[in-house]
């Protein structure tokens, strides 16, 4: 029989302790932000109905592209590809469920707003920091019409920025109309507005558009018109535009000015004669005057033009918090970590199944890239690669029941306790302590039970009193970081040290 | 087109938020109790290929039975379906992906001690209380050969229930091993003792004995002869075995007795002679002189020759953590919960990978039954249905940027407050407060902007009130529930009306 090799998908990771740390930080804290505003935690499951999930991704046209799809097994095999019954999926959101249970539940109260956690995968190419399975962690207002409850999503988002340690200047949160988009197509001549569809003219447009922080103006106006090179050679297409159209939308890119009003003033002539345009411009300066009266000002909410999202859903407002501090690792590198969260307005996601209007809006954040950053916060503890405060070491295994039970008796007193189950003397079990960064260490031999004593071992001191030294005889013959405690003490005693 | 159903697949389900604060109350004191004994987390993919998974689910042999696996979408349709990188699948368990883990990274301390929490999926038949996709909750110990790990697992499923809230006596966990299992069969004349093979008559042996609780000794016996027809006609084949075989295995069946060296005593008569067997006995033994030393008795802990359990990778020790505390729910029903934590050892686990073998055990706890049953303990907190302390209404649309900024001011005091975004008039919101549950709601009209306060209902004072008077107008003249508060002192009465 062949061995199987202990490997993972592409795409896919296993996560350990420090990691996992920073990364339930961020979900405690999240959620306490989330609740602060009101929203309840629903939960869907990971598998749905791939019509249910919808087709939403950027650029997918296929059950399969994008999403990790496969045909549902409680049917044969005979079952027509085109039955609504035949896929099953892995979600690749949390939005489309959230859709389908206001569809499906008549009885939820309206407005219903929810915050969601969970993972989601897409089979997309993976990269460096990008990966198949991510967690999101979501909030949205189902039921809400008004601008308020985007202006609303804004706050949430800068709050939970704050409540994580980012100070105001460390991030900022972009905002953006797609009618505003729509009314600028609209004027360059375009009847068909649907800006998200894959092989629409204006689905072309937009995604050139968004490459603008990548491939700066000029870049972009290649792809408005006859098309770019890379450096690879490779050729994209451009949407072939005339100069003047090509030049209205250059307008509106440059549209980025210091104050919301000043943006909205100056859009406003860009799209002025399209309805959809100006609508889009109303609802920006709503969304400006509640943000201004709570005192969000510039420094925390801006208006970007350059926000588009790439769902398709997304009918109205889209926002995006983004990192804007660099962050500089341990090895000295400097990090960017852009845009963390990221939503907007979708008020035809539940009409999907009902017919019927149900305006929402709502926004998720990326839980393992915001985690990466806050990790790497100045002020934010070390990270902690253990959970034990204590390791009970074990030198006489006869005596095993005696060590068992200090160790219960730690526990019992709140104190977080690993009683060393392995095999290997006292100096691997050190090691073992040192190498996770359990702060401290318990040992007792015959000796020690005769006199009724526990050697308390202080490792985080040996560890600091050991770069200091100058030999491992000289450090190994003071053991100033060790120290001799009655059995009865010894509690106090750890406790006293972990404060 | 089409709409889509806003339809569930089978075994599948969404859960809200009363459910959901129950789970998370439990993974949060779970988790503090797995933190308590020094395990650390981890977190693995939630597809891994199929191999690495392996097959050790009860009675399934084909890459889908029992799971659910797809083909590998990153490689073609012509990949021969015996490669092993054509089939992935969704995890069943923790512990497959912990045996990868440890066998991929050397550089890992041991013992390693993990706990992980998430979610595992199969394709078996659902039914009340079961799905398919389900949260569990594990912690293990690999790299530990001594049955010091296997007491430590019982303390600390001991430790886990009374964290919950469930007393000394509501619980047992239930302790066997599976090495005494195949002694009696050894001595039964079995040379084959692959117990859990679904095609061995050792493994139609051991799921004969399993049934013992569901159909009695009677069921057992015919399942262990010629074979059984329930009472829908339907008949199982039997393990054929004769009187003096069926006898032997009944003995062992009833060795059910107080204390645990009674059960040992008892069981090393009819395990006399195979090696196993004794060494099963021994390991018992040493099991119960630790868990003795500690305290943990037979109140805590008991032996129980019925404890079998599905899972085909266990070595030795097994055991459960079962409630026994019948609860009645809010309809006055009584409900069993049974077997919460399942685990064992399964030393050949990484073995699989590499070749060597690494000692291993540790448990699982099935996180949605045990917060279904925390629930319904009478100390347990009345379920809440939502986060929100108090509902600031708008009754003024004009007036919108000011009912935000006391939203925002009670946020900012730590006060869970939702601005109602919704539409509909002041009757509607007052509804739409109660049935979510929110205790408080502040109400301004002109009037109250005016003379500078804000109207402060206490809706559960109202709910017991109009519990008490006989009609809703005499209701409605009272308002002994509404006080009319300065709006510089809301926050103040918020907090006092809260505590």
């Amino acid at each position: 029989m062949r061995r199987p090799q202990p490997r993972l998908f592409k795409g896919f990771r296993d996560v350990f302790a420090a990691d996992i740390f920073a990364k339930q930080r961020i979900v405690d804290v999240v959620r306490t932000v989330y609740e602060r505003y009101g929203f309840l935690p629903l939960e869907t499951p990971s598998i749905e109905f791939v019509d249910v999930l919808g087709k939403f991704l950027p650029e997918s046209n296929t059950p399969e592209g994008g999403i990790f799809a496969f045909r549902n097994p409680e049917l044969g095999p005979n079952v027509p590809a085109d039955d609504p019954n035949a896929w099953l999926a892995l979600r690749y959101d949390l939005t489309a469920s959230l859709a389908r249970v206001v569809a499906a539940y008549a009885e939820l109260k309206r407005p219903f707003r929810r915050y969601q956690m969970g993972y989601a995968w897409r089979m997309e190419k993976p990269g460096p920091g990008r990966f198949r399975e991510f967690l999101q962690f979501d909030f949205d207002s189902v039921g809400v019409s008004g601008m308020a409850a985007d202006a609303e999503a804004c706050c949430v988002i800068c709050d939970a920025f704050e409540a994580l340690g980012f100070a105001r200047g460390d991030y900022v949160v972009k905002v953006n109309n797609r009618k505003i988009i729509q009314g600028v197509l609209e004027r360059c001549g375009f009847t068909e507005l649907d800006i998200t569809a894959a092989d629409s003219r204006a689905g072309t447009v937009v995604r050139a558009m968004d490459k603008l922080e990548r491939l700066g103006m000029d870049g972009v106006r290649e792809l408005l018109g006859a098309g770019r090179r890379d450096a690879t050679s490779d050729f994209t297409e451009g949407a072939q535009l005339d100069t003047a159209q090509i030049e209205r939308i250059e307008e509106y890119l440059s549209a980025k000015v210091g104050s919301r009003t000043a943006f909205c003033d100056s859009v406003a002539k860009l799209v002025a004669g399209s309805l959809l345009g100006e609508e889009g411009v109303a609802e920006l300066r709503q969304n400006d005057e509640l943000l201004s009266a709570l005192g969000y000002s510039e420094e925390r909410v801006v208006f970007d033009p350059s926000i588009i999202r790439g769902m398709s859903y997304y009918t109205g407002p889209v926002y995006e918090g983004v990192l804007t501090r660099e962050i500089v690792d341990e090895d000295g590198q400097v990090k960017q970590f852009g845009s963390v969260f990221g939503g907007g307005r979708y008020d035809n996601l539940v009409e999907r199944f009902t017919g019927q209007k149900v305006p929402a809006t709502g926004a998720s954040v990326g839980v393992d890239r915001l985690a990466e950053a806050a990790k790497l916060l100045p002020q934010s503890r070390a990270a902690r690669g253990c959970t034990a405060d204590v390791l009970v070491t074990v030198m006489d295994k006869q005596r095993l029941a005696d060590y068992f039970a200090m160790a219960q008796a730690l526990r019992a007193a709140g104190i977080n306790t690993e009683l060393f189950l392995g095999s290997g003397g006292i100096g691997a079990q050190m090691k073992y302590a040192d190498k996770l960064g359990i702060p401290l260490a318990l040992i007792a031999g015959g000796d020690e039970f005769a006199a009724g004593v526990w050697q308390v071992k202080d490792l985080r001191l040996g560890r600091e009193l050991s770069a200091q030294v100058e030999s491992r005889e000289e450090w190994r013959k003071g053991q100033p970081a060790q120290q001799s405690v009655p059995a009865g003490e010894v509690i106090e005693k750890i406790k006293a040290s972990l404060q």
